[in-house]
């Protein structure tokens, strides 16, 4: 699978909302994630961790509606566009729009990079 | 000026327009542009190189609309989202929607990458 077959599927599962299995099939197990702001899961290295971060994030927010857009690609990079309509646990409503990058190694997303 | 203020100011520069003052005032001399496919221009050394390029572009193409969004940052990176309605010489009238990444080191943009 290339780095454009691997975007394109990794992409049409985010879209139907299948995040975990997104992570579950083309996570490498090394994948490192890095959040645009400083803070306790700013990053994170290793697929365990990186899924106890999104276990986390899906514990601590109310999801209204969700939508994305890509792949776009460049070399073994791709990028995906995601709206959140997002209620954090004790917080005020919110509509999130940011990019999420993936950096592909061997087949598999060896880095997650979100940009807002 | 920091990597948001600098990529505030870049979007700014697109979104009215002045592709050619945002790379005057932000491109390093030694910037490298890459393009998602390959072919004679997928990659320019330096800022002549990259500005002769973006100048062929310029004059091979007919705008008829252009819009951005952005920036969307992290860390040393940000992204612009771009639409445009354009008319390749001799070619059919297409949409094109694009992300365009900027890498910065030192105060200067050192990368610009287009993903589609």
């Amino acid at each position: 699978m290339d780095v454009r077959e691997l975007a394109a599927d990794y992409a049409a599962l985010v879209a139907a909302g299948k995040m975990d299995e997104a992570a579950d099939k083309h996570w490498a197990e090394d994948v490192v994630t890095v959040e645009a702001m400083p803070g306790e899961m700013s990053r994170t290295a290793g697929k365990a961790e990186a899924q106890a971060k999104a276990q986390w994030w899906y514990d601590n927010h109310e999801i209204h509606a969700f939508r994305s857009e890509g792949p776009f690609v460049n070399g073994d990079s791709f990028l995906i566009v995601m709206d959140i309509d997002v209620t954090p646990k004790g917080g005020e409503r919110m509509q999130m729009r940011e990019v999420v990058g993936y950096r592909v190694a061997d087949g598999k997303v060896v880095e997650e990079r979100y940009y807002y």
